[in-house]
């Protein structure tokens, strides 16, 4: 077990009146032990006690998991013919609420209630996902390291486009260039839309044809070393009509003024509003479709986002992305995203890939 | 929606004494709607009720998933700044049980156990994975496809074994020919196994490097328009030693015995225990350290494992995996396994690849 990552979660007990968690992400269970396995439809969990008479922290393995002795001082291992509830119902103290994993299916989660494993059942993720979300020093250097490669990868990406390609075979070849770049894997499914698609945010890449003059976005992501990466750019092909640049501009303007203002006590919710303002001023508003961004770092997307709705303030160490976007379907569709790390006076920017319009040589 | 599929899903309500559920399973509502999306974190549930003055059929999305307008006559969208729980609460009726997909997580069963969308919450996921466990004849013949093209992956996986190549190289060719053969992905991922590295039944592939004399096994499957296929072959390079083979033989005889006793009305707890006793037999029950089987279809594990705790007989059309296995850590490893459908008077073997010693030529 990683004791100070424990000690920071027991912490958070405290503060949420909560004495047991069961975890079951299998990264939050490797953030806080060293030990990832992935479990699909078995039974994985780890059981935090603040209990006294209980084990601090209890992992529980199906015997066809990789050994786990070196990780945890208590495993607790089964077979795929037993019942894994009654060995968590000896971990638990039935009489005080057992804080859960927002993750837990409901495959567990009920016959937990019917056996009553304890006294009631609360979200808990929180108490981990708290910690996970303050990234200590070893992880903001992965996580920088992981942005360098996706700038480089965006170079690579941008040298693709090339009359008759498909967005398919750009996306397909990104893997291979991770990988000679040092990165394991794509941090989500890569997005490459040409032309309209662009106007579509979650647009998956298919046979499209490229012509010159279409615009072209790429949102990608790479894992290092288990952390992710995730940026955006957007170029153009041809010279821009004064529509089409008045649209990019509004963008980045809402992306850099939301930068701009990142500092520790600034709320989720004002950065959002902060682009939301610049895209809403210039009389786009309707067409910035998402909220502003998300929190990263073993997945690309992590608990606490940048919307207009999350009034907490943003902490030192905190990592996120900031990504506004104008989708004017059958017309254009431009976003630009960078994450960034909260620091002591401000924020630093882990993408170094230009906001300026750029138009590719094709 | 797929009107005859809902059709039988609601036909299990009523044994079942449900009046409504609310599915998550994102290939369960593809299965029933032909609409799919990936929601990663957001909301996505399609609620079915039999209750008067509810429609039948009501699918929740988030703006950002692509249009479901086409697939289902009730839409309820929201953005991702609002809250969907009022809107499924809205489609409930909050004086009956509603009945809950195992995969929903404690995310969103929790909050809505907390607004009494329902008098009760019970899983019932077996509504629709019952269902799902009884393929269909266009079903069977994509089964029937996506094995034969293992099938031809497994010939071109025994060629890729020759002195110095490793695990990992021939795991990442794998998929290139999976696509050469008309499949779109891998089923989960395959595992390449040289010399004791077989004797863990999860082993992942590594850089582990192949010598001559190494056992080599494969435990590799595609997906082809959706649906699964998943086969073992375990191959000696050099003449076997007695005891090797022995083993081999064992296992071979458990899963052909298995195999052979399939018909509608036995057990899937028969089934498992034909194969446990062959191994038993042969002193080697210890080494056999797993369920016998696992459904399969739109997913490679589904539901209604072939286990010796499972006792309800098999059904005409329900598709399973016959996998015995032997794992002596340290010495030696094999797994011989094979898809069957349940057929009117006994099995159809979906896999063509012989079971008996092979010795490939390295």
């Amino acid at each position: 077990m990683n004791q100070q990552r424990v000690d920071r979660v027991l912490a958070r007990f405290g503060e949420k009146g909560l004495e047991q968690a069961l975890i079951c992400d299998p990264l939050s269970i490797w953030y806080l032990s060293g030990y990832y396995t992935e479990p699909y439809e078995r039974f994985f969990a780890l059981v935090l006690s603040a209990r006294s008479g209980h084990p601090e922290a209890t992992l529980f393995c199906n015997r066809l998991f990789p050994d786990a002795s070196g990780c945890c001082d208590n495993v607790v291992t089964f077979s795929d013919t037993d019942d894994p509830l009654p060995l968590v119902a000896a971990a638990c103290d039935p009489t005080v609420a057992l804080g859960v994993d927002k993750d837990l299916t409901a495959r567990w989660l009920l016959p937990m209630m019917d056996a009553s494993v304890a006294s009631s059942f609360v979200l808990a993720s929180d108490v981990v996902d708290g910690v996970r979300s303050i990234k200590d020093e070893d992880e903001k250097d992965l996580m920088r390291k992981a942005s360098l490669i996706n700038d480089e990868a965006m170079k690579w990406l941008a040298a693709q486009v090339r009359e008759g390609v498909t967005e398919e075979e750009i996306a397909s070849g990104l893997l291979g260039e991770y990988r000679r770049l040092g990165a394991q894997d794509h941090s989500f499914t890569p997005i490459v839309s040409f032309g309209p698609n662009a106007a579509d945010p979650h647009h998956e890449p298919d046979g499209t044809v490229f012509h010159k003059g279409d615009m072209v976005l790429f949102d990608v992501g790479c894992k290092y070393d288990w952390y992710c990466s995730d940026m955006t750019r957007t170029f153009f092909t041809a010279e821009p009509t004064e529509h089409q640049r008045e649209v990019y501009e509004t963008v980045r303007r809402a992306n850099e003024a939301a930068e701009a203002i990142i500092r520790p006590g600034v709320t989720f919710a004002e950065i959002d509003l902060t682009a939301r303002h610049v895209i809403e001023e210039a009389g786009y508003g309707q067409y910035f479709t998402h909220r502003l961004g998300h929190q990263i770092g073993l997945v690309d997307h992590e608990p606490g986002d940048v919307s207009a709705t999350h009034d907490e303030p943003v902490r030192v160490g905190q990592i996120f992305s900031i990504e506004p976007g104008i989708y004017i379907e059958g017309d254009v569709g431009v976003r630009i995203e960078d994450l960034v790390i909260v620091t002591e006076d401000g924020c630093e920017v882990l993408n170094h890939y230009p906001h300026d319009v750029r138009i590719l040589e094709v």
